[in-house]
Order: C-alpha cells, then structure tokens, then sequence
C-alpha cells in the first residue's frame, strides 16, 4: 500500500521540490497540500503550489490555504519588508508557467482536523514550512496528537542558522508555533534541520542532468533549483561549489528512502523569548536540560543517494 | 430587538454570574457559552457553565468546550499545581447542584468560526476567560476580525495585577493568545480589567440581600460572591469591608448600561516576554509607545448601578 | 548637623535644580557631584553640572565624572540616536554661561567606593540619573550596601512612563544597573517616581516669580525650568496648564522637609527582559510577588510645599 | 622576554592546572592571579588559588579576591543552590594540603584597574571564569579596552553546553558581564569554547604518568584531574574513555603554543535574555547576524600537544 502523506509548504523553490517528489513518487500517496504564509505571502504559497501540480500533471491533488500571518505574532519576528532574503532566494512565483487551478474552499487548518478526525489509514504529516497551520490545527484538536502518527519536519539548525545566526527560518519565522508543536507530545517526531540540509547538495552539474531528463519534473526541478545555486553562489557559498540545499525535498526522500539521513535521538525544545536566539531548536545533545527526548533529529545525509532518488522519480513523470 | 451575545468563560465563580446576567436578562440573547481552561481545568468549567444554566432555568443555552491548554504554552507561567490561588478563590465545582446537562459536540472553536461565518445578525463577543478559544479561532479564521462586531473583554490591570504583581490572571494565564487577540485589529474592543472590577465591589451584606430574592440566581449569586467575599477577606482585604468584585459580570453589566463602567481610549499591548511583567497589559495613558488606540479601557466603574442591575433582574428569575 | 550627601546627576534641566537646591539650602552638604550617561551624553552632564555650580557660586563643590555608557549594554533599549525625546527636553548644554571649572581626575565610581569606605559620617547617596555608577561602586565594593545609611532615587513610574508607555528613563536607560541596586539589598531606600513628580508641577508664572529673585539659583531655575515647560507644552501636556515637572529637585526636597512627598512601603523589581516593559519598576501594590518590601515609594507630593522650599532657598543665593 | 599576564580564576579543579601552568612555565610571567565567584563561593576560589600557589612553590605570586555575585543578578540563572553539578565537578576545596597564605587586602576589580592603567609591558589577561571582574573593571575604566592588549577567555559551547543544553557555564554564570566583555571592542579576543576543550581530554592514564613525575605540580596534577575524570565517568562520558576535559589550561598552553587550537574569526554575542538560551555563546559562522568580527573562536585542539606542554612544565616544577 502506498504511504499517505499531507505536506503543509510555503511554496518557494524547495517546497516545489517536495510537492513533486510527494506527488509523483510511486510509494507515496499526496492526499492533500496545506499552504501557509512563510517564504512567500501566503496567496503566492498557495499559487506556486497549484502551479507545481498543474505543470507535472497532478492536478487532482487537491490545495488548502491556511494561515495567513504567524499564529501569535502578526509578522516574523524581522519584518518580512526588513529583510529581504528570502525573497531573494525564493522569488514570489516560481519560474513555472501560470495556472487555472484553484485552491479549495476549505481552510488548511479545518482541512487537517477534518482528515485526520475521519481518517481510516494512517497519515504522515510533513510541514516544511513555518508550522502556524499544525499549531492552529493542535489548538483546535488537541487529539491530533494521537491522531497523527508521524511527524516529519523540515526546520531547525544546530550548527548554523540561516536567517539569524542562531536560526533557521522555518522555525524562525513562527517560534511561538513551533514551540507548540515540538512540545505537543508526538510520538513520532522527526526534525531535518540545515546540519541535514546543507549535505544535501544538488549542484549545477545535477541540475543539467535534471534539465535533459526533458520531463516537466525535471526541467522544473532544474529551474527552481538553478534559481537557487544562482543565489547561494552570490550570498552564502555552500561546501560544494555552484551548489544548493533543496531542504524540504529530503524530508520526502527520507519517507522513501529512510537512510538517506541519519537520525539521532535528542530533547528539541524551541526558544521563543531571546534576543538573539528567538526561533533557535534548542537541541539537548549531552541532556544537560532534564527535559526527555521529543525528537529524532537528523545531522547528516547522503546527497548523491537524495539525487538519485529524485533523478528516478522525475524521469518517470511523462 | 435584544442584543446577540456569545460568551466565552472559565467557569469560575464570577463567570457564573456573568453567565446569570447574560441569560436572564430582558435586552439580552445569550446564544451560546464556550468554555475554556482557566479557572479550572476545562472539565470543570464546562461543567460549572452547565450547572449554572440548568440552575436558573435555561438548559436551551447551549455549551461548547474549547481548548484545554493554553494557545502556546502547555501551562500558565507558573504551573497550575505551583499556585494555588486560582483554586481557592473558584474551587474546582462551583456551589450549584450536579446537572445531567452535557456540553455540545462541536468544538468551541469550530463554534465560533462557524457561527460568526454564518451570522447574519451582530452578535458580541464577551470573552471573561484566558483568550485562548478567541486567538484559536482567529488563526483559522482572520476574517473573524470584521465579522465580530464588538469584543467585551475581561482581563488585566493597570494599578494592581491579581495573579503576579504586574499582571491579571485572563491575560497571564494564556499571553500570547491575549498578545493575538489584542493585536487583531478588532473595530470595538472594550477591556474591563481589574482597575474598573476592584471599584465594582459586592459586600456581603448586598448578598444577604440577593440569597433574600429566593431566585434561583438571587440564592447562586449569593452562593457564588458570598464565597469570593470569604476568600478576599482572607487573602487580599478590598477598600469596602468584607466585599469582592465580580469581575465577569461587570462586562455583562456594561452590555445592558454602559455608563456602568467609565471608559477611556487607550493603546493597549500585551507583554509576552517579561520576566516580571508577564501578561501584563500595557495601557499607554501618555502615549509614548507610537502604537495606535486600539481599545476602550475601563478605569472605573459604578458599583451600586452594577449591583441594581444584578438584583433587578435575579429577582425576575422565577 | 548639616546634613551630607552625594549627588548623581546626569545634568540635565532638573538635575540642575536638585545640584542647585542641595548646594545651597542650609541643612544640606553637597560634599561631592558624580555624574553619569543620561540626559546627554557623559562629558555634557558633566560640564553642565559645573556650570550650574559656578553659576550660583559653589565652585568648591567637587564634580566627578563616572561611567560613560550602561553597565551591561552599549546604549540605551532604543538607541540615543533613534530617540530625540530626551534631548528634546534637555538639550547638550544647559542654558548657562560657560565655565572654566574642571571635573576632578577621580573616576565618580572610585570616589564613591572611597568616599563609603572611609566615611565616619552618614552620607546620603541621592542618584538622579541611570543607576549606572552605584550598580558598577556595588559590583566593586559590595559592602557599600551597609556603608551608604540611605539612598533617594529619582526613578520608575507606575502609572505612566516617560520614554515608553512602560517605563521611566532613568532605570529604562540603564535597566540592569536598577536591577542590581534596587536588589542590593539597601536597609533605607527611597523611590520617587513619576507618579509624584508629575504632582509636583512647577508652573510658568511660578518660573517668573523665580526669575524676579534675581539670584543666580532663581534665574537658573527659571531658564532651565523655562525651557522644560516650553516642550512639555508641546509633546506632553501636564495637568496644570504651562507646566512641567522638576523630578529631580523632588529627591532634594524630601531631604529637607520629608514631607513634600507621601511615601508607602512597597516590594519594587526591575523588568529587564520585557519586550515592552524593559526598564519598568513593578511596584507591587498588592504583595502577589512573594518579594520583601524593599522601598518606600513616592505616590504624590505636595507642588506648593515643593516651589516654597526651592523658592525660599533660591531667595537667600546672594 | 616572559610573557607577563593576570589570570582570573574561579578555582576550580581545573583553574588550578592553568594556574599551575602559568605559573610554572618559563616563557610566562604570572604577574597576579585574580579571583571571582564561580566554580565555587568566591572565598573558596581566593583559598583554592592560594593553596595551589602554596604547594607549587610559588607563595610570591599575589591573589586578589573579586566580586562575590554576578554583576547585576544575586545569583546564577538556575541558584546554585538548585544545581549541585557544578560543586560535584570541584568541591569546594581542592585536593591539595591548606594554607597559611592569604590574600591581598585590594580588590580585584580594583588591582586589575590599576595595574592596566600604570602597565609599561603588555598584559595578557586570561579569565578562565565567569567574567564578573572583567566588566565591573571595563565598568570603571572603560580604557581598558585599549590598555588590555590581548583577552583569552574559556568560556562558551558552541555544539553543546554543559550547564544547560545551550550554555557553558563560565558565561551562563554571569551572561550579563559576559554580554559586557564580548562587546566592549578588545582589539584581540579569543575564546575557548567547549568545542576546543573537550578536544583535549587528559586521560586517567596520563594522570597516573603526572603523579609519577613526583613534582608537586604533577601531583595537582594528578589529584585534581583524576578527581574531575571521575565525575565525568559519572555524569558526562566524553569521547575517550576515562577522561576528563581540562578547560582552563587549554588557555594557557595556547600562551605557550598557540597552535594547541585551532582558531577561526567569528563574530560572537552573548544571549541575556532567552528562556532557553540564557548565557548561549551565539557564534556566526555565516554571517548571518550583520555583526562584525569581534572574536577568534577555538574549534578544534590538539589533545597530544596540550597533554606534552603540562607535562614537561610539571616535571621541572621542583
């Protein structure tokens, strides 16, 4: 049986990774896609995200808007007009051709508590995003704790961050959810921060091979990414020259492959209080916090195994 | 026509009351109660909601549960079980028989976004409780914001707090829901905090009066206020001798005669982050702060017109 | 016996009349002035503070220069930079004739440790400005919490801030410093915020009536005092028309007749954490906090007690 | 020319080996040792350095006790009456005989500031502790900044903490006089996190070859770090079995062989505030933060190296 899977994105250039790695893998079945404010505005989430499904030839898949502003605050903590980074590596739309779908009516949030209330199988639930739809849904249905069997996170940073030095934008930009969410009790958790990310590399190189592959997965996986390299090249030099993370995309290479990171088990909390910290995944590795482990958090990956996973699947999406 | 309301409480000796004044009297619709953890453990308040209607004689006012723990957080700033000064002054059951009454099904949240999605008359919000159900419903539904005509809210303090020195238990007791709700951008927000409750005073003597109506809600006000005026006495002595304010209801009050409580246009904001202040409610009187007015505050109040208002229409509870 | 004290200014339109009201009434003994960061920048509260007592002709008096910027913090929560208020109010220079006085080589820190340790009179500390000097005197020498008998500082505010809806400039502009010495533990310590500062308005036609003394003091005080009114006429308006209050002189006051302020025994703690109420005294009012009383604070004054005191004392400047 | 510098303890099993270290090595000068609350209460420390100084043969180096409390707070974050880690790792007293030597009468915030102003050679100051005296001193003499030629401290985590998940303890100790050192703008700051001292572990095998050296200094040697591998074989395993990190000393063997760490530019801050991340070192490896260089970071130490240097400087110590 194919393993159901929602993904809550903010759609922005590796989200349209993982929606296609989500979507046309042959194991994994995309019942749905939440979208919610973070890189984008969340009309241009919700936009890029249909314009993903249409142009590889999944429009059946259906799209939930959800929140538009963090769950407490009404903006991330800098200002998304005071900091243009992300804007910078994520544009607004995405470098695919426009479409006519449209969203559903139902709201993201209302959409998850429904699904996962009447849900009969189990469902994997991978927010790759800031996480203001799964705390909005926990605050409304505290059951979805035992609901949801399994959790699986793009977000975080132990080494580095990438949006202040202590943190990652995903966790960043809505600390107060995160804290919601890293604290809600889930059995099953599992953190890919930037330590992961950031050894998953996708180079210029693959991006080519990606390009010729000459299905619409592939040339749109070679746009969105050679966008990226474009601007890692320019304001952060990864390890591997003309090279980019496609983060949200090893969270769904991990449900199909799961050694493609490597896991250790820690106490994650989130800080949502410090001055230079807020937004940091506060990560127990010597238990030195007396709080018990909520999370396995991934330092490692294995990028070629990542490439080849995605190599396979967008040369199938004729 | 009589004036729509929903009322959110934690139920809770003065909420009880708020509730008697908003079901039984004349001008007034009470259309629906939703509960949520404060005062009590949420059980409890949904509960105590119940046994209050059933009481008085309106078993058609229709319960909903909301959420159980705080928007954020998994518990107050100081834990439950690390202050216990909550549970003296509201126990855990209120002084009212058992009923066999039963809350609805639908989440309070769902409640209120679906109620006010679909209203087609102006119903006020008057949430006497940690705001938790409010921001809940907000973060699914921002529309809520112009769909909700008025907000009457009970909660902080300006010259005292109750629970810490600074702050005032329904902003305390869930911040960053308090932080939400404040910073929507509501058109009408009235807080009603402790400055104006604490000159709303009810002495024992007026409870004699009201256990003397032989009502229902004449004998469960002097029930509910005569143990509040007990514990006051015991832990924190108000300016009339053997008294207690009553917090909840003088928002009811104001619904029915707003000159019960004196108002002021004021910028108000929410602390999250103190280590002293948290929770309290920022009131910026000289506007020094730069934010805009975004709420009416009540700095006094008129407590023998608040205590008339109550007797007349305990009395008509037959 | 006259009786001594130390005076901490950072000068400062009021500072200059607390030096000018302790150099000159008969009870007193200015034996020495230190200033500090504030109002203005070091070296301008210093020179400002030499001014006024060449001015008024007490040349004898000592001035030391002390810390030019917090104890912990590079600047101030906001900027100087970014916040003109203060500057508004004071000025650089105060508006009296240059000087040729110099500040002793002494750092105001190590007179003050010295002057404690081998003081056999009692010696009044009266810190007017940020708190910065006696935080860094207590971090060298922690027994000058048993050498200094008394301290009365201007500082705090409950009802109202200045510099923010929060707080008070002086524990604002150095919020650690007020930490460390409204904890340190002083067995005489004695708070008079804005909520009696703002009681003891000085008027326009009572400025007049200064500047008819034809003394130095009196002329000085009206041109400083002059001046004040002038902008609180402008971006904040007392509630005595055309006037402004002289909060500093207030401290030197109460040392004379202790009654031109009513005072009340309270617990006070310093926010330093807050996101909008860093700098904020938390009086608590109410004992929710479990902290020691460690204050007697100022809650009204008396405004024609205070200019009678500061009027006959200016009278007599020959 | 030796190398004159002052060292700042908090003694400390493993204070007393750098204190050993500087004191013994031929190319360094140990002009005074300065102590401060830490490790253990601050007369501990001043007694602990003296009687190492005792045992080693060198009663001529003068001891100067510092600040008894952290420059604004009363305590540590957690009191240290609620985290007995700390005394588990260095008692209260060393293993090494007591002494009749006593302390100097000047304070050492006092010593510090005299000593830099008044220095005709270079001084490197080396604070192995929490960094209380270092900012009461730049608070009284902001100079030293420019008088201080170079600054060693160990202190700071990086990967992990060991006080908290997110803090080592020398800086958590006292973040707000960690804040202060980190950003007063020395022209040369290095810093010897956890990430280089946990690098350059001394094992129960090497100790037994320092206790057979004979010398007083390899027998403190032995004593205190075989006491220190003990309690790690307890509470923290480290990477190689029955060993212990010897923190302090790494600081000194780098004065001696600056190649035993390895170094990298980094702008670094210290966070104050977080409810998590209270005293984190927040190093930015990308540079993320927009703050400057202020720091070399050691990363990475060379164990072998390190384990030499004290090893042939013990053996001389007849």
């Amino acid at each position: 049986m194919k393993r159901k899977l929602i993904l809550d994105v903010d759609t922005g250039t590796d989200d349209a990774v993982a929606i296609m790695l989500a979507a046309l893998h042959e194991d994994l079945d995309l019942i749905g896609v939440t979208t919610v404010n973070g890189n984008a505005e969340l009309h241009y989430c919700t936009d890029n995200s249909l314009r993903v499904l249409d142009y590889i030839g999944k429009p059946e898949i259906p799209v939930y808007a959800g929140c538009p502003k963090p769950l407490v605050r009404n903006d991330f903590p800098i200002p998304r007009t005071k900091n243009d980074l992300t804007e910078k590596i994520h544009g607004k739309h995405l470098p695919l051709p426009e479409t006519a779908l449209k969203a559903q009516k139902q709201h993201a949030v209302e959409y998850l508590v429904e699904t996962y209330r009447n849900a009969t199988d189990p469902i994997t639930l991978v927010p790759v995003a800031p996480l203001t739809n799964i705390a909005a849904a926990l605050a409304v249905e505290p059951k979805l704790v035992d609901l949801i069997p399994e959790v699986v996170i793009m977000g975080g940073g132990h080494d580095v961050g990438n949006v202040t030095p202590a943190a990652e934008f995903n966790i960043w930009a809505d600390p107060e959810a995160a804290y919601a969410v890293f604290n809600a009790g889930f059995e099953k958790l599992t953190m890919v921060p930037l330590d992961a990310t950031h050894k998953a590399l996708v180079t210029a190189t693959q991006c080519r091979q990606f390009d010729e592959l000459g299905t619409p997965a592939g040339k749109a996986m070679a746009a969105c990414t050679g966008h990226r390299i474009g601007i890692h090249d320019k304001i952060q030099k990864m390890d591997v020259e003309h090279s980019a993370p496609v983060h949200d995309a090893l969270c769904i290479a991990h449900l199909i492959q799961p050694e493609v990171i490597t896991l250790e088990e820690c106490p994650v909390d989130i800080e949502t209080q410090g001055a230079l910290t807020v937004g940091r995944t506060v990560v127990d590795k010597n238990r030195r916090g007396g709080k018990p482990v909520n999370c396995k958090v991934a330092f490692d990956a294995n990028a070629q195994l990542f490439v080849d996973i995605m190599m396979d699947t967008f040369a199938k999406n004729k």
